[in-house]
């Protein structure tokens, strides 16, 4: 089979006109789920996609599809990734993978070539977890239930105001599941957000398993006094209960889990002010991990932890875990095609885990699925100065290409 | 002198009407400065002493006064406290102040005793720091500028917010300098807050002075990276070293300054997501001390160690300094003024120092000023468990109506 190939100007031209909305002047771009900018993103992906002729298409969780249809076919390739972006994040992380998906569907549809299944561009919904994680992919395999929207990551009253800005209902949510059937293979080109093809001097990543995490919400609970009437050990402080597990949980990964991580990404105090000693002090904890079983000892071994640090300074303890995602491994198939597109193009090339979470490791339980990883810089990501070579940019998407036509082959 | 003596039924009526403005359900009040709550209770504090026939003003800082003029006087004695309390806090602090200074102007009002100054039972704004620590009383000596108004402890937006709810102007606040000359002195009932009056068995505190303190905010920076992709040993968390520094500092306050306390009341982390390393952490510190070399020798040791927990993880560092106030003396005629009631009505009394920071270590600067400290059940305050037993508040209402007469026989 001859590979068409993508027009990179295009490609580079919507990439660049992405990065614009909600740019924050330091080179990164703020586009939480259904915020203005985020919603701003999905209505210039449309547009786009409807000025190739393409099909658009929004579901009941607001995941936004451009669709090349093909005559006959009962079945969807879906390529894709995410527009929105954590607080004040980069220009790259999930773009790049909506963006050349767009860009693979329309070079398709200019060679008029027919294909045995519709192609799918597809934006899901909230990745970066603002409200709650992966809802985009959850909705579509029919995994969200009443009581995951009763307690979202990001807050009840969030979630329903940003439903409602986007134009979304519960009900929605609860009634975009999908056909597996239907669905024949998701392929997603993203950045690898870390140093290791980097380091390697490789161009593409093969991923072979997308990490395991658990969050959880540690409270520690104390008694709010005086700060400067009551003597330094009669405090019940909870921000020292807090602090110290900060300090222990890193040594205790560091020491007996390196192959895992951990990250405090908050504390919340209350009441939270100079004058009275902290009462209450909410933990943001995230865990990951490969392996099942690794990730479960990690957590026991935190939880210890916790209860140490809250007997130590004689605070009571409260853990809410709040979510999170099994380990998951891409499907050889997926992996055969993107390393065969790979070597077709001559790219350095090397199997890699991803460490991020992606909605691919949704996709994985229902359909084949594989991901492309191009190099980040200094292997940073989740911020402003997250960046890739455009060329290797521009080989992303077409290896994704490549591969999404090695997969359609095979159907 | 014959003595009069307050009426314990209105004493109480007032003081259970007062602790229902802004309650919170749990025995506490929720009444920080120009909240509803606050404002609620200055207007019910202008009504109760309007019925009284006291003449009420409210001068340009928000400061409320019920004033017993005397024929002829040229100077005023005022007694008074604060209606605003922390957020969350209990209904005693600052509240007993207001109120038994409302009914020693009462009764000394029915009992027709001609004094040579007048008596003013005054509610000074802000005195819990939400805004500007001691706000009204900074604006009754003249020492706010227009620079203490521009970065004020809680935040521009919310000062010019709260100004505008409470019918209050900048230009007000910069001109409710009141003549040292016109004032006769100023005392102070107050709850301890604290557990020596309790242990020791008193029933009175006579304050001998004030501690000082010193506020600040000190921001550790790093780097936002992703919290799945980015090893632990390449992070820079700005959350480890604002953790290490809240155990080392309570370490040094207890080790190397028994005689000062230190409170963290607050970390804020950005972004503050579950997902990114967090970047940016900023701790609000408090330190205390009644010895002005003492609390500069703590400051100095304190923000070693915080240069010391940025450098172990990698972070930079900056410190504001935000306010703070210098120790204070009562002065000895204020305080041979109380105990000379005290002894007269034959309680338990005690000289003690005050951990607190009050109103009083103010007006000490132009005025002859003395607190009066009655026992805090199990030294708790700041709460909404902070208790006093009725009995010790009429007592300490008693004092503060002998000590003032006392005062006033020397005018």
């Amino acid at each position: 089979m001859k590979i068409p190939s993508i027009n990179p100007e295009r490609f580079l031209e919507d990439f660049n006109a992405l990065a614009q909305i909600g740019a924050t002047g330091d080179g990164g771009v703020n586009r939480p789920a259904f915020s203005e900018a985020h919603l701003a993103a999905r209505k210039w992906f449309g547009e786009r996609a409807a000025e190739a002729g393409l099909e658009v298409q929004v579901d009941g969780a607001g995941n936004h599809s451009a669709i090349l249809r093909q005559p006959g076919a009962s079945k969807s390739l879906l390529l894709g990734s995410h527009l929105d972006s954590v607080p004040n994040g980069g220009h790259f992380d999930g773009a790049l993978g909506v963006v050349s998906a767009l860009e693979v569907l329309r070079t398709i549809e200019e060679t008029g070539l027919e294909l045995p299944v519709n192609l799918e561009a597809i934006d899901f919904t909230d990745e970066e977890s603002s409200l709650i994680q992966f809802m985009g992919s959850y909705a579509l395999l029919g995994l969200l239930t009443p009581a995951i929207l009763r307690s979202p990551h990001g807050g009840r009253a969030a979630l329903l105001e940003g439903l409602s800005h986007a134009g979304l209902t519960e009900d929605g949510l609860l009634s975009s599941r999908r056909n597996p059937d239907t669905i024949a293979g998701y392929l997603e080109l993203h950045i690898e957000q870390g140093p290791k093809l980097e380091s390697a001097g490789m161009q593409i990543g093969i991923v072979t398993g997308i990490v395991g995490i658990s969050s959880f919400r540690i409270s520690f609970y104390g008694r709010a006094d005086h700060s400067g009437t009551t003597p330094m050990e009669a405090r019940a402080d909870a921000g020292l209960g807090a602090s110290s597990f900060v300090i222990a949980s890193r040594e205790i990964v560091m020491n007996q889990f390196p192959d895992c991580v951990a990250n405090v990404g908050n504390m919340e105090f209350r009441p939270g002010v100079f004058n009275v000693v902290p009462k209450q002090v909410d933990v943001s904890l995230e865990i990951r991990s490969m392996d099942c079983e690794r990730l479960n000892a990690l957590k026991s071994a935190l939880m210890d932890q916790a209860q140490h640090d809250a007997e130590q300074f004689d605070l009571d303890l409260e853990v809410l875990t709040l979510g999170g995602s099994e380990p998951a491994s891409m499907s050889s198939r997926a992996q055969t095609a993107i390393r065969s597109s790979a070597e077709a193009l001559g790219l350095r090339h090397m199997s890699i885990s991803s460490g991020a979470g992606h909605d691919a490791q949704l996709l994985s339980r229902i359909t084949s699925t594989g991901m492309i990883f191009v190099p980040s810089i200094g292997g940073v990501s989740h911020s402003p100065v997250e960046f890739t070579e455009w060329e290797d940019c521009v080989n992303g998407a077409k290896v994704l290409l490549g591969a999404a036509l090695h997969l359609v082959e095979q159907e």
